[in-house]
């Protein structure tokens, strides 16, 4: 799949089907996140996938969209490792471009993702629950799996909004 | 060219032929960001295209990387649009997921850019000069040509480093 096809017709997907993706696709995945540019290459990320459907479940209990995590068959959780920092913003700017990465080498390879945003507002919570190291500090979740939904169409203002003359 | 195959290949490119890119292209590279997602689909970012040799060679003062800037045909300054934010740090996060899919588009039109981070050291400078409102606030400067360098291999730290157990 090319490249400009595949962000523009990537979409969040939301209801998954119950096979669970294989370990081959999700190390795929996590290592195209890898392959973002960082600031002085300092790769600042970690990630925790959970499949545990106990795990999943508690995590599910630390955001309003707790059904996307109960039935998403995989979830990864992405944190910005503290201790490899060396510009806060730049930090977090690099692991958009991890995460985005991942949600277009999952589709690729024919799995839906779901970029969470919601659950930070918990994201101690989620640290402490999965026993993860204070240095590490929750940017999203991203749930994975096969689509089970239609994929709807994406709306996006007109390029003209955005360009400063 | 496929997405795990540009993900893996690109690479920040810093010296530039001289032959100008083609309006149509970055117009399709700056749609590519438009397409990353962002928290409740807010699209917070805005682009200043330079092209002018006076305006690069002012843009360039601001960095100590003034010869990428100065050499490169096209210089993208990327914004955050602090008028339609609704959280720091996952706007951060989606101008950063903007920031790839515009270099990876740009990697499968055959063309070469580098994401300068540096810049924003100056960013109120930046920001005046370029008589920006100032609820635009700089996030980075992506330089864009074609190569005329060698690519090099990137490196990247083992995946098992990044995974927690």
């Amino acid at each position: 799949m090319d490249i400009n096809k595949a962000i523009r017709e990537r979409r969040s997907i939301r209801q998954y089907q119950v096979m669970v993706p294989g370990d081959e696709d999700i190390k795929k995945i996590i290592e195209a996140g890898l392959w973002a540019p960082s600031g002085l290459n300092n790769q600042p990320w970690k990630f925790k996938v959970v499949k545990e459907k106990a795990q999943k479940d508690s995590l599910a209990r630390f955001t309003k969209y707790s059904a996307i995590i109960r039935d998403a068959p995989v979830v990864i959780c992405v944190f910005l490792d503290n201790s490899s920092t060396y510009n806060r913003e730049k930090d977090i700017l690099a692991i958009g471009a991890c995460i985005q990465n991942m949600l277009l080498s999952a589709w690729e390879l024919g799995l839906g993702t779901c970029w969470l945003g919601e659950i930070l507002n918990k994201k101690e919570d989620v640290r402490k629950y999965l026993k993860i190291d204070s240095d590490c500090e929750l940017m999203a979740v991203v749930t994975l799996g096969y689509s089970d939904e239609e994929v709807s169409r994406g709306c996006r203002k007109n390029l003209k909004s955005f360009i400063i003359k």
